[in-house]
């Protein structure tokens, strides 16, 4: 509810609707216009596009999760399983990597800690390269069942040794999953971090009080994520692209009148294949051919909404 | 049996088939013709299109059905599956009034009673913006199983948060999960109701009796409903486009002969994204482009079949 | 083994073959060439296209699957899961008849018996519209693990119950899910049926021995088949006619040289919705423009083969 | 990590790349041209793809899984199923067979050695006609979980029954469903086997050591696998040709630059339906029209890369 009153009182457009006379709106079908009052990127974008991508592979489990089917007897290692996850630092971050530099754009890359020190060379390239470390845990494992000292540790683990590898200092998390416990943000914010983005709830960063100081929140997302859609085989890739472009589309239009931060998901082992690479440059090349399009590290956005006095503030 | 015959005597259509010889109907291949004596919308409508935009999110279960794996340990909370269904009134339904607007047509709204409590602006936002509000249970709960009395009770108490709320008093109704138990169209008739929605039979509304009296029928939807096929991500977005394309054709074709509804299925959290807002606006666009379409609230297709002599009765 | 014999025999494409020079082979890459001696259509037909229309709906067991979810109480009935069904015969059959009428072709219907029962008219109307009314047990159950005598009575009353309703005399069968048991076929013959269609294993008919007589197999399709691709929500209307037109394509190249059929499959309650009918409309229309294409009920298809000398014949 | 290193030994990309300063990567956005170091195919080949052609039909057990419910009564068969299956050596392989030679191409058959024995003809024919006979073990079973000594035996014997038939001697392999035990590659080597495709780490051949010799591994496909797509019905048609093409479009061009190996699978019973075999004829004939593309063997490709002595080495 305070939520909800906090919106309107930033973006201006809903409460001056809700005085219009009702015989006024019948008259005035184009609502959007009413969104001029709403803000906007304080950098002036029209609209920032945040891709992450993802690195996991060589930190996941023995037997993790795979294509392959999960009937194996106890006792036996899945050998083909470990190959599917082995392409991820071998050719999908690499193949990845080429493809930023091609379209000259830097992204965001949550980092597995044991990932980063299985495949250290390969994690200060992408730091080199110019994008942006994050965190993701120490270990490919749940962490919102942890007592405060063990995720404490858990996510310091995991920022040291991205700090270790790569020199960089990572300001921004993503749990397992996106499941956070209780206590997670608190030692975010104790830790240093400056963002998080374990949340959906909106199309555009915004704040939050944690430990009674300012938090950014900037938002992830499943229906542009590459796990979900083509990992789950639910998509080929040209729906992926369909998918994408029709949410760029409407993001693109309202980011006229009001701020918009449209997010991309890629891993490694998923989004680096040869097909959405190839998907993720034809999508890309289709936004940049946009005025007013910026793709912006994640420490970026977070950076600029909290120096935004427009911003979203919640709870 | 007898619903098929009064099925043909009022569209006139089968009966007078089976007394044509059957070489007649090998010289008659454009069988459609005969549909020219059945009946059409009294209003003259070709085709009449009803848009759902169910508001559920807030009123939901602790924990409740989300994309995210429901495999968490007991005691603790889905915190980003809560962060996925903030979204549907943080972004979802704004975004899809406005969508209305443009488009200029009203929907149907559906509204969970504690959802309604929980943002109360923003449903009385869907009411002051000329949609209907409907009815959906005072909670994401099923009622099929409830006893008499504690089945009224559900269904006033979410009856009257609306009430209070936005001002208007609901005539539609839609159970959980479209499952009525056997005592509720009994209860709808007693508090006034004078439709309800779960009932895939047909292509067009059509009248019951309950406790003797008229009752509308405004059938539902699954084949056009996002939250089976965008949500369960068996579709995209391109894909959701073509089907109910391919929906729309067909039913439009028939309209010439025969009054025929299309129903089409958004909920806040799933269509009211980018991309889902996107392809309604399309759809729609390409519809307007049709000589008599019309989009009507389903609280008035249910006062034009209950007024309409030509109506399918049932029972 | 002495299946792949007699098929080399009957189209002397294989055997011939084998004892070509591996030079030659390398030398002579249009290897369709060799299919010139293969068997065509006694009729002179290129292709035969078979459409199923699955006549089911009305003789479902209490609360049996549908889109719904699966999770009721007991003791309840699936109040909506019944309407799904009923749109079959209300709105599914009727639409598909106007279709093949409106296409000018005749189709096969297997009908369950109860479905029947419970909907004579129009069954009555199917056979009266010219189409072939086929035999698909007295009830919607499994029948492979019935008793020899039973399961005669199960076949036998289903027999009875079409031709007590329609007139007709079913000389063709399909078990449930396909699933036949070690008898099935023994009893379709002492019944009088001259083919059954429960069988994947080729593109063509085929004739094999029961009770030392001669029976035809008219092969039914799962790849071309709603139940599976549409219903299963793992296909959009626009996937479904993609992958039946590839399909067309190929076996139309097949038909200068072989004997080639197209099994399409439709049931009541999910070929019969709008988009659907709409999207066998356009595929019909797209294979009628195509020359040497007919559409033939599978009566006609195994009188053909069974009268073609030319037939592969098996065990 | 050591892996890693031999990586960037061998194509000098990634190690080069890692001493450009920083501004230098800034300005340098066409990051590709730093790969016109890395090695490529020894014959010139701007890009080489490899077909699998998996023939196990009449090789599986009583009963295996397939598109049919797996809920019947025990002591029951499949009947239908069975017929899915046979569909497999009745049309699906020589239906292939006819396509490869329109094309112009060869291909790898991984061949169950029971389905050989079942077949001999059709197996002998696939032989005969220039393609590649390969070992997928004696029958349709695991092999990770076998002692030594059976796991031998179960590779020998389906190796002997490929020679006998076809007078082929194998040198690839492939397990069910590329599960491996820890033995299996020691067994490979032992038996004058000089490659495996249980691997998916990576777009090119490499070769590592087994008891201290050279073993090539030819990398095989999930993404680009009928079995898993098509037959689990997640793609239609269409969408296998849109991900195939997408996944060939990236690799021809890092074939510019790199080794780049694409490969694709074919599964008698599926891949060998019209509507695969045509949509295989489209795919293949659009990469025809790109020069530089070659289509090999996986025996061929095997050789090409243990004579090579830039390969990538692992291990």
């Amino acid at each position: 509810m305070s939520t909800r009153r906090t919106f309107i009182k930033q973006t201006g457009k809903i409460g001056a609707l809700s005085f219009l006379p009702f015989t006024d709106l019948l008259n005035n079908p184009k609502q959007e216009h009413t969104m001029k009052t709403a803000t906007r990127w304080a950098d002036g974008s029209r609209l920032v596009v945040s891709i992450s991508m993802q690195f996991e592979s060589g930190g996941q489990p023995d037997n993790a999760e795979s294509p392959f089917p999960q009937n194996m007897e106890k006792g036996y290692s899945d050998l083909p399983a470990a190959t599917w996850y082995q392409y991820g630092y071998k050719e999908g971050i690499p193949r990845m990597l080429d493809n930023w530099d091609k379209l000259g754009i830097k992204v965001t890359s949550h980092m597995v800690g044991s990932a980063v020190l299985n495949n250290p060379q390969l994690a200060k390239e992408i730091v080199d390269r110019g994008h942006e470390a994050a965190a993701h845990g120490m270990n490919w494992s749940a962490q919102y069942n942890l007592p405060y000292e063990d995720e404490k540790k858990f996510i310091k683990d995991g920022l040291d040794a991205v700090k270790k590898v790569t020199g960089a200092t990572t300001v921004g998390y993503n749990a397992n999953w996106l499941r956070r416990g209780e206590n997670t943000l608190k030692i975010l914010q104790e830790l240093g971090f400056t963002y998080h983005i374990d949340d959906l709830s909106r199309d555009e960063p915004f704040i939050i009080q944690v430990n009674n100081r300012d938090f950014a929140v900037v938002p992830y997302t499943l229906r542009n994520n590459d796990i979900l859609l083509i990992e789950g085989r639910h998509f080929s890739t040209d729906q992926f692209f369909s998918q994408v472009k029709a949410d760029f589309d409407q993001l693109y239009a309202e980011g006229e009148f009001k701020r918009r931060q449209l997010s991309i998901s890629f891993h490694d082992r998923i989004g680096g294949s040869p097909q959405m690479v190839k998907t993720a440059y034809d999508l890309i090349k289709y936004m940049q051919q946009h005025k007013g399009v910026s793709f912006k590290r994640k420490d970026q956005i977070a950076e600029l909404i909290l120096n935004d006095r427009t911003a979203i503030r919640e709870k």
